[in-house]
């Protein structure tokens, strides 16, 4: 069990140590254990798999988020995780855009948004 | 004009000569201008951009059409065009499964569905 | 509230007797309040509505239903009482055609698809 | 119909009578028949049956409002309604988590953080 | 880790052993660790969680596989379930009638066929 | 290629000139191809094309992004666009109510708040 958190929390600390903490911090009052589920499964049994690499994963989860359009601070985290991860803005851009095709233009242009403003303070 | 269509039409052939004839030719009786617009904007305009390889461009696609849940005809498609770009099955079932993180159980249940019925009569 | 009954229950007929009748059957073993309520609240209150007309209302219902791609069943049952009440094939499949902008090229596809099925059988 | 309307009144005034009066006064501008549609179909018709309990009924209403993820503002109403109905915070986050199985983290993550909004300021 | 895998089990087996066992067998071929990752995660860690009781559990995420519209076969999984678990066919109803609030009408309808298609082979 | 590019600046100007200017800068930093597509497609190669009048487009537009909900910021574009089109506030507001039916309530309260935000600047 050890072994699940930690890998999450590894990997959570690659995409991003200063957002995640945020993350498990909000959730520490509301729902503490919802703080361990997302480390161990979302992050140490799903996303640390291998069979697929990273940044394909991370592009994948922003395309994903892009077209359900529910979770714009969602998408700000993985935006910003896969340019941690080494993704171009323009490997970014483009897997937006294109959500335009399979799921509207309204949902691309929030994208591309969510883009323009992490990449506003973004480094890399 | 010319050059927008033949470019979507050649990138339609490499994902799925096949299948995208059979999609242009249902749309041919109810719709003929959109058969002209799905090549000509999906596939010319967008998909066929530098910026983002094209596995990648596909790995999306099905992430976010199994997220959306709404279009299981097409997730198949593209399930089918990803395999024919070079994707493994495991890349394919990697990418559905971390679905299961960002739109829930049932739906990369249903994106695990359409990848085995596409897998059953693929080649590779 | 015999008034919003009869009301309702007049429009569903001026939209499509024969489909109407065979909704209102469906629910009648499983949840024959149901029923009522569906005649009741959405045909006598609210598409009874004056304010705007029936033709542009139910050309906003089949967009609706084409960007939500959740009930292809009912998005077939509205094209055909737009057809019946006296909208174009083309009205129709411009609205579908539409829906590609704000939901997406597999939404618009699968409601082409839909007028396509009905379409075959229509008279007009 | 008197009935219908007092019968959801009623119902809202049981669910929080603050925030009802809002909902309905910020309706009467814009579209004042809303309202009272609001108040008699919704309240009224519908929530106001017998069958279930008012209490399982806004846990229902919390977890589709979390899985959808479309309505935030409504998501905190009936998460306050249903404190105001006897619910624990307890029972109420985990139907919220639950939607991380069924809608995935995003859509859990936001609904998990209205409820701490809800929370900061409830009595209950 | 045997005991979230021995706890997801024992809890599908509760909800309907028959059809968990399908499930399960239906992932072996394409994704046999996502077999694993469901009776972990989502019956192991979530669902079979104190702090509210497994009807009212069944009942919200029936409400919520209505409202979402996405996943047929699933909310037929979960009807039959909450059966299984001692819930009235007209707590199945109400909750399912309900969401015609939340999500529409089509949501509703298409919920309460589902509905109707599990009682008309289930035995209470 | 420069008609459906001026031919879609066009029909955005008509719609809303501030706005669509506003739109297409917002874009120019993040994804300057994105905003020629935009026009090129969206409003050149759909929204222009014969078959359907403009009104009846922007109240089909205004009820499908009523409907999905996830785009606010483009629904009070629309709204805005419909208005200059000289749709009457009325038609606008039965639209979004009649999303109520076929999105649910929460859809349209959110859709008649948009209305309420619009109606309050604007001049017809």
């Amino acid at each position: 069990m050890e072994d699940r958190y930690q890998r999450g929390l590894a990997l959570l600390d690659r995409l991003d140590r200063e957002q995640g903490a945020r993350i498990l911090a909000a959730l520490e009052e509301v729902a503490p254990d919802f703080a361990r589920l997302l480390v161990e499964f979302a992050f140490g049994d799903v996303c640390a798999r291998p069979g697929l690499d990273l940044k394909t994963r991370e592009i994948a989860t922003v395309a994903a988020l892009t077209a359900l359009g529910t979770a714009p601070a969602q998408l700000r985290v993985h935006i910003k995780a896969a340019l941690n991860l080494g993704c171009s803005r323009t490997e970014l851009t483009e897997a937006i855009m294109q959500m335009a095709v399979y799921a509207g233009f309204p949902a691309a242009l929030n994208g591309l948004a969510a883009a323009k403003e992490v990449f506003a303070t973004a480094k890399n």
